[in-house]
């Protein structure tokens, strides 16, 4: 029996409709990924599965280690084929894992195989076969993004990016769709059609110095900071002597970003300390002591990054922007394969402790001059989840609807169990009609059977509810809601020409 | 098909066995409510469906502000039939929210319409409908109540409070139930027969100032606090110069209330921040510092609120009177708002941190000097769930059933998933079989299907445990534990006299 | 109809082949209980059922302090007969409480009373029936365990235990095992060849004072201390002059327990405040200002339990052990009982707050210089539980395979709604399928049954996997996890002789 069915994860009749008639056929809006914009423009063909599936995934990666895989095998200096076999033979013990969902929703789509389930017997052929398939023009990135349904995909950005790979992207798409003879990629026949938006996610410039927790900061990070600050003022032709021209250099790029097409900005931080000073002198005078003398309070630390948070927070709504925060994770902790393989590489995790005030004084003060931008609140710990559902629920203001977001199971709660509960929790404390649905947040070409998976877990949802008369029997209602948190709500709420 | 059909809500034939037989006919007593004590007295009419269903509904309102509706609509000054049309388009968006089910609950009963869902299209003649029947004696405030099988209900009344409605209530009601010819109030036929009690919430009387987070107190409220002050002095003619006088004022409305039929407190607060001095000349001190020049820190006004927490405890002990904890909400968080509109109009949350070691430590204080009254904790944060029922059942002292009770799902978990967990979190770390059940915590007469909502998520619960072998399949068993938790288990934990 | 039938908890077809073909018959290993060791040794017979079921068991304790049973019927002087009366009325009351299944359970499980729930009504035969069992040698401490095929337990010993019994058992197992004609102890057999195993727990050793939550420590618990300290030097024969002396002593009982089998230790803690000081002469010089003017801050308390907890990972890293922590509970909460009745009576529950940054640093110190031992992180408030499950996946090292492990449901969450969190969180973050499994956590010989409870509830969850098609259906493989996470990951996890 195929374990990927037509029906996979749709246990009632409702369901299998709701599906079939009214999700699968929506187009994709990825409005928050961080595919490599650059692959996009030069539309990347990949040599093997395990460049396009196990590089840089450290979903795979974490996996792989608790697997007993030396890491070698996972970013050492084993050949793809190696890499890609202890893959294969990781893959039968993720049983109940997202991963073991993700790999053969990812195996049937794009790559058509739905035969077989990945496990050392099974490798060589699977490798054969996708590898085979990667050489063909319909498996290079742009190949799969159009076999994917894609419409629109925002990618995540550093204010200093000079997004020329997003318009060259849009030079080409242009020229395509007027089958004009200008200069075309060499690897594109001209038709790509699909939007690739910027984002700004300006974290660097607010990551003065990294708390340690004692009360001090680390200097490390400070020195890194005003390298970066060297950068952005280069960048934005603006010198930055002071935290008035650090969001003066900011806006110029915000400025920028906007004419390249962006909508959205992106914010992560674990816990928001957000301690707001009125009192611009005490936030420059926090700044300039930082800049001179390398040590300031963690206190102050989080007075510099409030006023910061604040003025981009304010530059969205004067534009129109979403304001996307994502919340709650604790990064690089483990400290041995920090200094060897650096950021991202599978060693982040869920943080605790209290937020709910310091985000609440945050939206309040925002909204208390009428400059709170459209919101989108990610939440990492589960244990949050309620809580942030009913704050955000305090700051809509009856003129954009949906205005505060409560966004889709982000991280390690992109799962089904964590895509459920977010359902829940929003349909509970808020108006899931109104929900902009899905999104990859992925740095991978392949992932974008998340929609296809949340897709289907959002119409079982609904399919159980309407079985069990929780929800009346409506299809053309229930129908409508699915069609809209598949599409048509990102489409209008984020304001895209599509 | 029906809706709201006999069946809601209950997914087995154990489950639809239990509802009807054993639970759908138990009378209601609602212990814990907001519902305006002189409308009963004056057995209000409602004009419209807007007067009795939306005006002060904080959930409606919120719902409606995110789904996009101006402030006109919802407490502005649009008609009544506008703010109605407002809502009938508000309400198909709410699909699996809470307010999708209670809606259509009560239209249902008491009005009942189940033919119909309201939306744009059907806002009209449900309209005509309700409103019409709302002119006809059986919907009075009085008509609603008995429609609705209620026995007994408990208001929420200041320590300042006259009592004067309940009292005439209780007069009209025993010369009703002698059929004495003596003063009639002008709308009732004398047989009114529901008890309406009141419960001492004495908030205001500890609230000598509101935290701001930054460890110093806001003068604003320390100045109403004293004009509060000085009202309860009056009333209670015991002026307050001390913190003991301020309790002797307290414990004189205290025992006034009871003479009134009250046997309930109600306290809320946030995180309860337990720091209690046995040091009373120090709390005297904080007192009167607090009134000589208005300033005290923020662990100076716990000890004050603990310190009197604990003296009306106590006085609730003495009087074997339950004491009812509602813990969790962060209120007031729009400050936009708030200003515009006051407290109490959709601007509250949860809040999050730690609170075990400070309600552990406030119930060990008074259990070890044997002071410790029935308690009812409700929780308004789902994490602090299974904490708090685990942690309530270290002072159950082997003298009172259930003396300690962990309350039902309580505002925004006011709902199937809410109160599913309180259910699960209840049943696993104490016992269910003593639970004191559901109550409205409503300012409205509409309010009351909230029982059926309850007994019907708890039929179902057990229904299923039956069907799947996780209880004895044993009707008479089963059955008599959802007869006591629907009306025995409160009658007699409370003491009212049925 | 039976309650605990053969398919209890087995909701599908498939649930109930994975448990009667690849479950059932498997061993036990309970890694971590706390049985007493001397009743093992001397082969205990039990007088009657309360004896072996009620003494002791604080979990039936507290659910007859919550029905209003007075201490005398619990603890305190009635007869052994009335005290099971007491419980027998108490069993109906709690239903939904994990104390149903429990109890039924074993009534069924040695006792092979499957046809009678109990209640005031069958108090009488099951007691008679249950004491005259209790007669026969099958139903001695040995007997139990062998009926129940347990092959391997751990039990929970303080560093200053002399191992005698632990000795003699193996004394006795030798020989039994070689046939030979050497002492015997008079109530076995001979053939008792089940391991037991001592494990290491070092919490008094640490437990220099306990945080008042003021910032002080409190007195008397700085003298038990000490007087702990000088019998730890006795026994170890090393004088406990400095810290430095402390973990000699330590490390000399540590290599004894090795030498007698030991091969886990456990650390029991709330909130780990993890504080690590690298300064050896600063950890010492608080520990000497400990000892000499017996007041030191909580925060150097913290230091020194760190510096301490750290040295016996590492000493567990170097012995290839397994360290246990059982996070999360806040113990001795009702003072009036705790100085009637001491610790461990039913006045424990959750604690609360954060302990993500505490734990992880402890971690990644250990991590950093690779002396982070085996560790099995046990949790007992759930809101943690995704947190805790993503932090230790930040700690596979790509070596031992499942190295860190998310412990299975601890205490209050071991019960079916606590088991099935702690298996999802562990799959949604990990590797279930190399999970060591189950353990009794028990002083009882009664709760053997706990490990057909988890391995019900296991394969319900994975039978309802494979019939909704979550996992394929796939007897094999499925099978094979199952059979893997009841008996061989641990066998092979911990490195025990089997």
């Amino acid at each position: 029996m195929t374990f990927i069915s037509d029906n996979f994860l749709l246990q009632s009749e409702a369901a299998v409709r709701l599906y079939h008639e009214f999700a699968a056929a929506q187009p994709i809006i990825d409005y928050h990924c961080h595919l490599p914009v650059k692959e996009i423009a030069e539309d990347r063909r990949f040599e093997n599965l395990t460049q396009i599936w196990l590089a840089g995934d450290h979903y795979k990666w974490r996996a792989m280690r608790a697997a007993g895989v030396s890491e070698e095998y996972i970013t050492g200096s084993a050949s793809d084929w190696e890499k890609f076999q202890a893959w294969a033979e990781t893959v039968p013990k993720t049983l109940r894992n997202p991963l073991y969902h993700w790999t053969h929703l990812e195996l049937k789509r794009p790559f058509g195989i739905a035969d077989k389930l990945l496990s050392p017997s099974t490798a060589k052929s699977i490798w054969d076969e996708c590898n085979a398939k990667l050489q063909t023009p319909e498996f290079s990135a742009r190949g799969i993004m159009r076999q994917m349904n894609v419409k629109l995909v925002c990618t995540t950005d550093d204010p200093i990016d000079s997004l020329e790979y997003h318009q060259e992207i849009r030079r080409q798409t242009a020229d395509g769709n007027r089958g004009a003879a200008g200069l075309r990629p060499p690897v594109d026949d001209g038709s790509f059609d699909i939007q690739v938006l910027p984002t700004f996610r300006p974290d660097k410039a607010m990551q003065c110095a990294e708390p340690t927790g004692t009360g001090q900061v680390t200097y490390r990070s400070v020195k890194n900071y005003y390298e970066y600050l060297e950068r952005l003022a280069d960048v934005a032709r603006n010198p930055i002597l002071s935290f008035d021209d650090l969001l003066d250099a900011l806006n110029k790029r915000h400025d920028y970003f906007h004419e390249n097409g962006c909508r959205l900005s992106d914010h992560g931080f674990g816990r928001l300390s957000y301690s707001m000073s009125d009192d611009i002198s005490q936030v420059e005078s926090i700044f300039l002591r930082l800049r001179d003398i390398n040590v300031i309070k963690e206190t102050e630390v989080n007075i510099l990054q409030a006023a910061g948070l604040r003025d981009i927070a304010i530059m969205n709504y004067n534009k129109q922007w979403t304001m996307q925060l994502h919340i709650g994770a604790m990064r690089n902790n483990n400290i041995r394969f920090f200094h060897k393989l650096g950021p991202d590489t599978g060693f982040d995790s869920m943080i605790d402790g209290n937020i709910a005030e310091s985000l609440s004084n945050f939206f309040a003060a925002l909204d208390s001059t009428n400059k709170l931008p459209k919101t989108i609140v990610y939440n990492l710990n589960p244990a949050w989840n309620d809580m942030l559902a009913t704050l955000i629920g305090n700051f809509q203001d009856g003129k954009t609807p949906g205005k505060m977001q409560f966004g889709s199971g982000w991280w390690f709660l992109d799962q089904k169990d964590g895509m459920e509960n977010q359902l829940k929790c929003l349909s509970n404390h808020g108006l899931l009609s109104l929900f902009v649905g899905m999104l990859t947040d992925s740095r991978s070409f392949l992932s974008y059977t998340r929609h296809e998976y949340f897709r289907r877990i959002l119409c079982n949802l609904l399919g159980e509810d309407m079985k069990t008369g929780l929800i009346p029997m409506d299809y053309e209602m229930v129908g409508k809601m699915v069609g809209n948190i598949c599409y048509y709500n990102a489409k209008n709420y984020f304001g895209f020409e599509l």
